[in-house]
């Protein structure tokens, strides 16, 4: 189960029951955080979270309303007590924003494991789960994430049966060890049955709509995504800030086949993101208008 | 009329419906706000006030907990099209803190113009007010704040008449001018009645209790002090934290003889503060258990 909330909904300036934009994803006891703007942790303790247990923190892009509450959730982490390491990705520049933003958060009593992403697409192995990043367009560097979880294949006794393997290498190579006996070499796949579906939740914001974007998002069980605006007469502002709409963020859920799409990082002019609820869903039915603490267990199908 | 605002009453972090210590006066249309945690500018909102007036940001020190919001502040400020400068005050160091915040809100269209405090007693003359700041005794380099408003006397036309001034005198001396007229000096002073009581409120956190802050204080019409702890038995935490208790704050009260205290900047571990009420009462009867958004018009005295 990954349990997916969004914290807050808000773009640009956090409004009084509109928090920023931020993403909170748990998944085995992981916490893994997408920016924090301000007022981030205050969204966290409404959910009744702690922000001591955050492994990860991945950032869009480093404009104030995106991680502008970096160095007060990290006072308040260090506060916790923890001592484990916090891993940080962002783009180019983290480094040297992180470092600037820790003049007002001195002595902290964790390290931090500061990865500047290098590529266009790169991935990020973190044991039960991997964080994909990949590149939107916005007006300075900026990349949405993929988080994804694979699930392992069904052990197919059937087969180990017909293939005559020994019953006391069915357990370690169900673990996935290769192993050799009697001059054989016994390999996983042998006793595994075929591929199952894993996880895969897409954030992006704050960009223009991308085939990038599409690509990344491919079959998501769930792609959170700016809608920046829903009056159409908003497009030319949308497109000269390189944001988008909400009509935008559908085309691409719908292109990219998602089972749901969130949509998010309102502009704080837009008071009733709802308003355009029926004119969104036209183009991609599965929309919600996600309102801040919005949140959902994804769970594995069955099979 | 001085009109004084705490917009937040909390210490070290943000808590769902308590907002971090900061506080908002507003004077003749002039904005001065004292110190910008994480969400000031939402406390703001919720008061319904616009943060582009604000001409003045003073800061006690640099404590994530008190310029956190700083960054925000500014790009909010910046989208509401302000164009004239911003001035900031505080301790040494302003200058590198802000430069390093403002790596995350680029291209503001308005100026900052950055004083940094360099003797443990300054004075800052902005026209109608001044703004007095005095060392306070904290972690870090700290400083507490006065704003003082100075009253004009009354024109004393008695005054006048006794002295033959003539008439056509009268408006300019009274307008503050100094007048030669046919070979004699006129003064200001010589139309003007007695001294007249101005106002003055004070305002300091984070620090242990101080000679020098009961001296500023003195006799203030409104005096803001830190009051992290309301149980006793924190008293030892308070010390080493260089932070000061509530009857700490009720004791430099009663020796400054403010006419009132208001207490803030509550640890976050103190969930009823109002508990306390009583036995800081029984030090300084004026105390007030601040809340969020605490407000008062402070009137000239009649005379």
């Amino acid at each position: 189960m990954l349990e997916v909330s969004l914290l807050g909904t808000g773009g640009m300036m956090p409004l009084p029951y509109r928090w920023l934009t931020s993403l909170m994803v748990r998944y085995n006891g992981s916490n893994i955080l997408i920016d924090c703007g301000e007022g981030t942790q205050v969204a966290m303790k409404e959910k009744g979270w702690s922000p001591k247990p955050i492994d990860v923190i991945c950032f869009t892009h480093y404009h104030a309303d995106h991680i502008s509450g970096l160095p007060g959730l990290l006072l308040t982490i260090g506060n916790s007590d923890r001592t484990e390491p916090v891993v940080m990705i962002g783009p180019k520049g983290l480094i040297k924003v992180v470092s600037a933003l820790r003049m007002i958060t001195p002595g902290l009593p964790f390290e931090l494991s500061l990865i500047e992403i290098q590529e266009d697409f790169q991935t990020f192995d973190l044991g039960e789960y991997r964080i994909e990043a990949f590149k939107a367009y916005h007006s300075v560097p900026c990349y949405g994430y993929n988080i994804v979880v694979n699930r392992m294949p069904k052990f197919d006794a059937e087969r180990a049966k017909a293939q005559d393997i020994p019953l006391k290498l069915w357990n370690p190579l169900q673990k996935g060890n290769t192993v050799e006996f009697e001059g054989k070499t016994y390999t996983p796949d042998m006793v595994l049955g075929p591929e199952r579906k894993g996880l895969k939740v897409t954030y992006c914001t704050d960009s223009r709509p991308t085939n990038i974007i599409v690509d990344n998002a491919k079959d998501a069980d769930l792609f959170i995504c700016e809608g920046m605006y829903g009056d159409p007469e908003k497009f030319d502002q949308a497109r000269d800030k390189k944001h988008m709409t909400m009509y935008e963020a559908a085309s691409m859920a719908k292109d990219a086949k998602v089972k749901e799409l969130w949509l998010t990082h309102y502009s704080p002019s837009m008071a009733y993101p709802e308003n355009y609820k029926k004119e969104v869903r036209n183009i991609f039915e599965n929309t919600v208008i996600s309102k801040d603490g919005q949140t959902v267990d994804l769970m594995f199908s069955e099979e």
